[in-house]
């Protein structure tokens, strides 16, 4: 139980930040927490459980006197609260982000914040399909990967102040550069998404098979897909728009990749999807072995118990 | 515990066939299971875990005397078993298949029974990522759907004596004609699976991002790709050569909509990428309602206890 910060400013009370808000709490890391949103109803919902020591109306408020703030936005709303915050923040105080891309929101808000600030963007490679003030829970982080991209020159003793709090939530820290950040997360997250709702999205248009359908017979396949393409539609549009560059160039080798499967399905290339479904199979090992899934069938999915129908 | 099948052969004994057993067994629903697989080493490990009461080395042994016939082999397999079954089926037995597609297995598999089977084709919409005779589990088809696409004529009490034994094993039982399952089949689950399988390749591929990054990274959206395309190849070879014509069509449309949404990536067209993300969460919803999925958050994962690290 050792107070990290002072008072923390949670800016955005969704499920990263509320999900921070009960892992800090649990370990007594923060003084005080202090949290803001935009919307009156979710700061409502904060106030009701209790989510934060204090909410306030309005992040300039929220970030008085905090020696850590986060940034628990949208990417595409960093910017104005960086606007909105950068005069009233306390000297000296550290500066993170929880944004799913880096580089734009480095571009975003690094210029709207004071010399006297430490800004050190970061990413926590966690998350469910819900979200809100509610959907938060302490154990979000643990075992889960946070990315630090640090600029150039970021005093040590900060970032290692922040890895520190990180690390006592349960995640796992490391460092990179932004660019190398968002193209990694371009394959193994922002790709797949759009995916999701694409594969989701012909489903839905399909005349001759019903939704109903769709959903009755979704168990093998499609409703993994579902899970994905459930999550935050501002969160995602506004991660597509701002990682453009490395989302574009990874669709595109997608697209060349499922042309060669395709063909090979057109033209009866047994051996050759044999292969590539083989080879699959190693990086699925891989991810277990590495203690990012658990290795039960179907994720451990427990069956329902509602009585069987014809 | 009624006796549905006085003798019950389950040819191939991979992950459905040893789920049958168990659940058959668990429910005192055959008489006496028999099994028989090609492989020397899957008949040694059933006989170990004692998984039938007998197990033949032939297929045309195990099916002599029985009342039901599981075809529970890979789809490509199937006319080679129906060919050697065919003479050595009892007069008056049911034949079933557990099939991923359905009117290439119909083609492959009825011209080769005798006129005194009734073939029922089959396909239990259920399953994980393992394979093999020790992958089985009674529970395997609980409140899942088991499609069956009779022929015209088929004999209604021999159907409906099927649909008794497959409810009793946990399964909710629907029947349609074999096109139309085939086109369902390639929405909800073949094009899935082959995206995934694609979507793994490319990270696998990609020479800028490690394939050690791609595992640890995995938890926001590509592990749940990987865990469908760590499936058996040989079985998803089989599905993709025999479903060809749905698949290639719904992978036409696939592509169109991934275009779609590629180009408002480029244009920076939030406001189409909203609202298609907002529509996908709807179809989420009503899957979680029919019971074909959990609503807890991450499908219920549990964090892995593996202590943290940087």
């Amino acid at each position: 139980m050792t107070v990290l910060y002072k008072r923390v400013a949670l800016i955005g009370l969704g499920l990263i930040a509320s999900s921070m808000a009960h892992a800090m709490r649990a370990q007594g890391l923060a003084g005080e927490i202090v949290g803001h949103a935009k919307s009156a109803e979710t700061r409502d919902i904060a106030l009701e459980i209790g989510l934060c020591d204090r909410v306030c109306t309005t992040a300039a408020e929220a970030v008085q006197g905090a020696d850590l703030v986060v940034l628990a936005v949208p990417v595409g709303a960093m910017a104005e609260i960086a606007g909105e915050i950068g005069p009233r923040i306390a000297k000296g105080a550290t500066v993170t982000d929880v944004g799913s891309v880096k580089r734009a929101v480095i571009a975003a808000v690094a210029p709207l914040l004071p010399a006297h600030v430490t800004f050190i963007p970061g990413h926590p490679m966690a998350g469910t399909e819900y979200s809100g003030p509610r959907s938060g829970f302490a154990t979000l982080f643990q075992n889960r990967w946070w990315l630090l991209t640090p600029l150039p020159g970021t005093d040590p003793a900060r970032l290692e102040r922040l890895r520190g709090l990180l690390t006592a939530i349960g995640a796992r820290v490391d460092t990179m550069d932004a660019d190398h950040h968002d193209l990694v997360l371009a394959v193994v997250s922002h790709t797949p998404h759009l995916i999701a709702y694409t594969m989701v999205g012909v489903a839905d248009h399909l005349a001759q098979v019903s939704n109903s359908e769709v959903i009755q017979y979704s168990a093998t396949g499609f409703r993994d897909f579902t899970r994905i393409a459930a999550s935050d539609p501002t969160m995602w549009r506004d991660v597509f728009l701002t990682n453009k560059d490395a989302v574009l160039d990874v669709l595109g080798r997608f697209t060349e990749e499922l042309f060669v499967l395709q063909r090979a399905i057109r033209m009866g290339d047994g051996d050759l999807l044999h292969a590539y479904f083989t080879r699959t199979r190693a990086i699925r090992r891989g991810i277990i072995e590495a203690g990012q899934d658990t290795s039960a069938p179907d994720f451990g999915r427990v069956a329902s118990t509602k009585s069987t129908g014809s």
